[in-house]
């Protein structure tokens, strides 16, 4: 008998039949053993609805009170489930975060889970029955109701199994795995059945759609193995998510990904002097905005030039902050696009694969695209460059094809429970 | 500076628009220097948006699940106006019915209030706060959310204001006041500026579309002063439902009531003997038939007939249970009707005020209307009559006129703060 942590995200319980569905799910994995936690995001398109009544009253409406609204919409998930699976003749009982005791900070909005305490939980699994979570929410030792923001149902259902070491968390989503490439962009990606946290990690771009990156550092972090499945199909296939050393086979690219939600900034003849970097990123850090690659050119007559990307959204606010620096930097000039787009190839084996970067430049070469800047890792090589129409496409397949990731999934054994 | 609890019902908070014009009346009473908690429902429709929900996935859902699913309406309509006071400048905090300590007993969908555990609203009044509760909802011991049943937020309101010894009770509605008779049937009610508990109690065909009877129990037994006034005027006119000692003057009858939902079932030819009626009404608590009048005529050739009335939905059941009794109980026969209605003449004076009872019967005679079964209390004369088109208007009207309700407001002092 296996400890399983499982998770549907809206779209699963959007309405009642989808619910039902979820439930005939459910109970299939109980009847086959299982000691069960199901954790449900709040039914598509709820949150949103929330959130624009919100919007109609104030601009800026109190995060204290933006989690009292927004943590209803799990509550209505858990207890239709709960109804669904009684249905069924399963004993279930559905559980706020609070009643789950996920204790957190006081964050509101982005609240961080500060422990669980599982006296409650072992209680309902003692008595047999099937615990429904509201994803996505905690309480403060004051009783307040806190929610976790972004990936927030994924992390609760992560937290959860790493808490109690349940045997598997999966994730159950409408795709039906994580592949070499967004299969809207490019003709023939590969499933993958098995990918490492640290590589998952940095398909953000792709797993974001699936799975949050949050989730997956907490699961890398506890190892607690990660499936990702759909929530369509019987069979369990889908992708799990592992340490390297689980993984039988390294690729030394094992998916290619698209970020167009980047913008790029370069501050040109910057001094060459100790301190000059901290003191950009700290402003930056001040106002939360995310930078994601940073890259310095070497020293030409005492001067630097910095780069750095941070996503679209964000680069009004870089704006503001970079020019409000001019006279304490004292840099020459300074240029914001947002035009751009990041595309990066991943893989554990990418360490020991040597030419990768080189065939990968040599696909931009050969398709007449500059790179601006080129940001690496020890698993994955990113380039930022021109965003224009179709490019996209082309330089994802292209790339995909070079690295041979239609029939990368193939030699690998399914995975197995 | 006064202590005041308003409720505010749910087509008060049924869209944005709607909330924050109750925001702005909150305001008001706020900025006049009361200290303020402020009880709100669901927004209307929410609730029975979920529980046809709940319906389509099980004909019988569990009442703990019901529970989790309904006392998310109020806590939407909390967090909402608590958004909409602070966009006005104004320190408010919401408050499930948990974490104002409002504790229950375990009863899910219709729990009683045990106690309030006042220590957090203290805090949150001495900070300055405007408190919003969900109306309708409580806590258990075991952290479990209860719901209150029918008329909870009235009973919140009232709990709340008892347990505070609050100045005033203030229950918004889309009437401003109880009137002598409903407006809808009769031409020219008068609307009371004050009324007994008592009577509002016995007024309970007119009071349930405004003030639910077990709220004006509770605040009959905590001496809660309590005012029904219209949320869509701003000048404070509304009824004041005092103890009798309060009332200035009182009226042999003060209002008119029609029940249609009546049903009415005879049992002819019963012994006599001692624990007959026992037996019969035990069956029927048993099944939580509400009774409500009840007549035992006087014997002949030692049989009783024993007439009684329920709510026209709940006949079925009732004669169900009568049928099982035949053996047992050893009538005569029995007959059931679900084609009368229950008229009634209300007020504190009528004890006093003789004739009351005869000008009522005679009104009934003069328009051709058999009496079936009559029932009096001190304050209230009942009449179960046929109910046809037409009938009930006619009834009405009569009554109110030869009452003189149509003037009876006049010498009131209208109710000052």
């Amino acid at each position: 008998m296996a400890l399983i942590v499982q998770k549907y995200g809206g779209t699963s319980v959007k309405d009642t039949d989808r619910i039902k569905s979820v439930a005939e799910h459910v109970a299939q994995t109980a009847e086959a053993g299982n000691d069960l936690i199901v954790v449900v995001s709040a039914p598509a398109g709820f949150t949103d609805d929330l959130t624009s009544r919100a919007a109609r009253i104030s601009a800026d409406p109190s995060p204290r009170e933006m989690d009292m609204l927004l943590s209803t919409g799990e509550q209505i998930s858990i207890a239709l489930l709960a109804m669904a699976l009684q249905e069924l003749g399963h004993d279930a009982i559905s559980l706020t975060g609070g009643q789950m005791r996920i204790f957190t900070d006081r964050s509101h909005t982005k609240a961080r889970i500060q422990y669980i305490d599982l006296d409650r939980v072992k209680d309902e699994l003692g008595a047999g029955r099937i615990i429904i979570v509201a994803g996505f929410q905690g309480r403060t030792q004051e009783h307040e109701i806190t929610t976790l923001g972004r990936g927030g149902s994924d992390t609760t259902a992560v937290a959860i199994a790493a808490a109690l070491s349940a045997d598997l968390c999966e994730i159950y989503t409408d795709v039906d795995g994580i592949y070499t490439a967004d299969p809207r962009v490019v003709k023939n990606p590969s499933k993958l059945s098995k990918i490492s946290y640290d590589e998952m990690l940095e398909l953000a771009s792709l797993g974001a759609k699936v799975l949050h990156p949050r989730s997956v550092e907490m699961a890398k972090t506890h190892d607690v193995p990660l499936a990702v499945r759909s929530s369509y199909e019987t069979e369990k296939g889908g992708t799990l998510v592992v340490k390297k050393e689980a993984l039988e086979k390294e690729y030394p690219v094992t998916g290619i990904a698209c970020d167009q939600n980047t913008a790029e900034i370069i501050i040109y003849g910057v001094d060459d002097r100790p301190g000059i970097a901290a003191d950009i990123f700290t402003a930056l850090a001040d106002e939360n905005v995310n930078v994601d690659l940073i890259i310095q050119s070497g020293v030409q007559n005492a001067k630097n030039d910095i780069a750095f990307t941070v996503p679209k959204n964000e680069l009004k606010k870089t704006r503001r902050i970079i020019n409000s620096l001019k006279d304490q930097i004292m840099y020459e000039s300074v240029s914001f696009d947002d035009n751009v787009m990041k595309i990066s190839a991943v893989g554990s084996g990418m360490v020991t694969g040597r030419g990768i970067a080189a065939s990968m430049f040599r696909v931009f070469y050969e398709n007449g695209v500059n790179i601006d800047m080129i940001g690496t890792s020890e698993i994955k090589i990113s380039c930022i460059i021109r965003d224009e129409e179709g490019l996209k496409e082309k330089l994802m397949q292209a790339l995909h094809d070079e690295f041979g990731l239609d029939s990368i999934g193939e030699n690998d054994a399914c995975f197995e429970e």
